[in-house]
Order: C-alpha cells, then sequence, then structure tokens
C-alpha cells in the first residue's frame, strides 16, 4: 500500500513525506516506537495535521513506513551484492560493533524488531519482509562465495545466513539492555568464526 | 523491595503472590506485555482488586515481579553450577530450539527483553539483572571447564557467555519474527561450534 503511494508523489510530496520519517527516525531512536506521538513527529517535522494525515493516516501506518525505510536503506541494511567476501562480511560486522559504541538510542531494523515483536501484528510484516531481504542478501553472497571456491560445497547457507542475522539481532539486544557493546562484539566474532569454519582454506 | 515484602510473606499470601504471577505469565506470554492489563490478571488470578494492590502496586512493579522470576526460574533460566560441561551446554542449547518448535506464546527473559528493550526504564534494572546472572552461570560453567582442561586455557570466557546468550536472544527474537525455529537452531549451532573451536581437544 505504501508503495502505491509512493509511486504517485511528486518531488515535492516526496521531499514532505522523507521530511516526515526523518523527524519519526530521530523520534523513535531518542524515545522508541511507544515513547513517539504523531504530534511530536508532526512538530519535529514543521508540517501540518492535514499534512501529516495526507501521507499517513495513522502512527501504525508510519512505523510500517519506518521500519520499510529502515529496513532499505537504514543502519546495517546490506546493498544487494555487498556481502560476498569474508572480508565484506567482516567490514559488515565491524560496522555494527561501532555504531554499539557509540552512544544515543537507534532506530534501526534490530531495535524496531526488539520493541516490537510482541503485540504489534501489524507491523510485523514489515520487519519480516524487511529480514527476508536482509536474509536474501546474505545468501545472495554466501552463495557467490561458494561458487567461487571460498566457502566449501557442504556449507549450509541457510544456517550460515541466520547465523549472522541472529548475531546481530541478539547482540543488538544484549548489547542495548546491559549498556555495552562487548555482546555485539563477541556475537559477530563467533558467528564469523562460524562463517569461517567452512571456508574452503582453513585459517582465512 | 520485592524481596523484602517476600521475606513478610505467611504461606498463604506467598501462594496468592504466587497466583497472581502465574496468571501475569500466562496473559503476556498471549499478548505480551503492552496486551496484557492489570484488570485482566486481577480476573485471571480470582483476586480482589485490593487483593492484588496489596502485592503490586502498579503495573510496573507486577512486571518487574514477573522478569525477576521468569529470570531466576523461567523457561532457559539456568540452575548455577548446572553448565559446566559441552554436554550441558549443548542440552541447553538443544532445550532452546525445542520451546521454539512449540506452538503458543512465550513469557521468559528474552521475550520481555525485546518487549522491554526500549521506552520502560523501570523494567530495564531487572532485566540486565536476569541477564547478569545468566552470564554468571555461564561464566561459572566455562571456568570449571577450563579448570578441568576441557577448555583451553587461552579461552576468553567472557567473549564466549556473551557469544551463548546473544544466541538465544536473537534466535528467539528472530525465530519469533520469522515463525520458524531454525533461527534458534542456527544461532545456538553456531555458539556452541564457537565455545567447541576452544575446546582443548579438538572435535569433541
Amino acid at each position: 500500500m505504501t508503495e502505491t503511494v509512493e509511486r504517485r508523489l511528486t518531488p515535492k510530496g516526496e521531499a514532505t513525506r522523507n521530511r516526515i520519517l526523518d523527524a519519526a527516525i530521530g523520534l523513535i531512536a531518542a524515545h522508541g516506537v511507544a515513547g513517539t506521538s504523531t504530534e511530536q513527529v508532526r512538530q519535529a517535522a514543521g508540517v501540518s495535521g492535514s499534512q501529516l494525515y495526507h501521507y499517513f493516516t495513522t502512527k501504525q501506518a508510519l512505523i510500517r513506513a519506518v521500519i520499510t525505510r529502515q529496513a532499505d536503506a537504514g543502519p546495517g541494511a546490506p546493498a544487494p551484492g555487498a556481502l560476498d567476501s569474508l572480508d565484506a562480511l567482516q567490514a559488515w560486522a565491524d560496522a555494527a560493533v561501532e555504531r554499539q559504541e557509540g552512544t544515543g538510542g537507534r532506530c534501526d531494523l534490530s531495535t524496531l524488531a526488539a520493541e516490537l515483536s510482541t503485540g504489534d501484528a501489524s507491523s510485523r510484516g514489515e520487519i519480516s519482509a524487511g529480514y527476508l531481504r536482509w536474509q536474501g542478501v546474505l545468501l545472495e553472497g554466501l552463495g557467490a562465495m561458494r561458487d567461487r571456491g571460498v566457502l566449501r560445497p557442504d556449507a549450509d547457507l541457510d544456517e550460515l545466513a541466520h547465523a549472522l542475522l541472529t548475531a546481530l539481532q541478539g547482540g543488538s539486544l544484549l548489547a542495548q539492555t546491559l549498556g555495552s557493546a562487548e555482546p555485539m562484539r563477541a556475537s559477530m566474532r563467533s558467528a564469523l568464526a562460524y562463517v569461517r569454519s567452512f571456508a574452503a582454506e582453513p585459517g582465512v
């Protein structure tokens, strides 16, 4: 539904819609989804109530658009074809640890998934879709590595993709809960070591 | 604070308090924290409003007590000294996968941490305390394994404990989001393989 609306927007309309999304993302990073009201988003974006309503008729519609935006282009979102070497995977993992070392709140797919994992069925579809897209990028990259002979033919790519995504999700949530980047550092080292244990040449 | 109250309870009072907690845990498993009201808990527990208030003056106090109960004795909670061998760790991981294969909602430390990771500062202390206790049990077990020569002297126990906890947390959240036990199976296999990569005898 969101896509249909986007296609019809003028450049000016798209700029306004993006301004609203940017404002929502900033507020959610600081206060979480539950702690962010549409009135706060309206004020932060500098739009009228009817403008906000024109783009997002409900808070749920706004949150769904935030999830889709962050899954597609937010922190940690892998570009298609980007994760097709052990070095690229390592850089992706290092970036996740680095984000965790920064102060302040976050509004990325991991934190959105955590807060909305229970109760809010309306946003679960967008979160699942976001994860399936990330999983697809990982599978594509791992498949390319196996085809090039970097990974052994017996590597279970689905399992490796899951191991990397759960490491990101678990690392993010525990790092946030315990106020330390160490859980993310450990989860990423562990998952990368698991991927490397299927390398055709040991010790890469 | 909760402990002080508990110490003063008569056996009958403790039974009532436990009945309230059991009712809350059942409702949270089905509807999440946000979707559970104290009135629903009161009805499910079969107590009066003043009885409920006697034990838990606010919903937040009730939720904090649920977190502490589930961290101490809920699904996945490791008993002190219990995780001191590779077989014991494997059994703990297998049980986590098995829980994920079951249908219906969950109210364990992982799902509580996910839902309450943002916004609700009042419960974060209990969640952190729960995780630190689990981490302590893991560190104790991993330390015993290193002392017995099962793990190599250079094994970083803090890192291994974090890797296991983040695997549990990430596996739980992604399994719930995607409606499949596969993420938990992959995260646990990956974390256990990482622990085993520090075994003194390769291939155990």
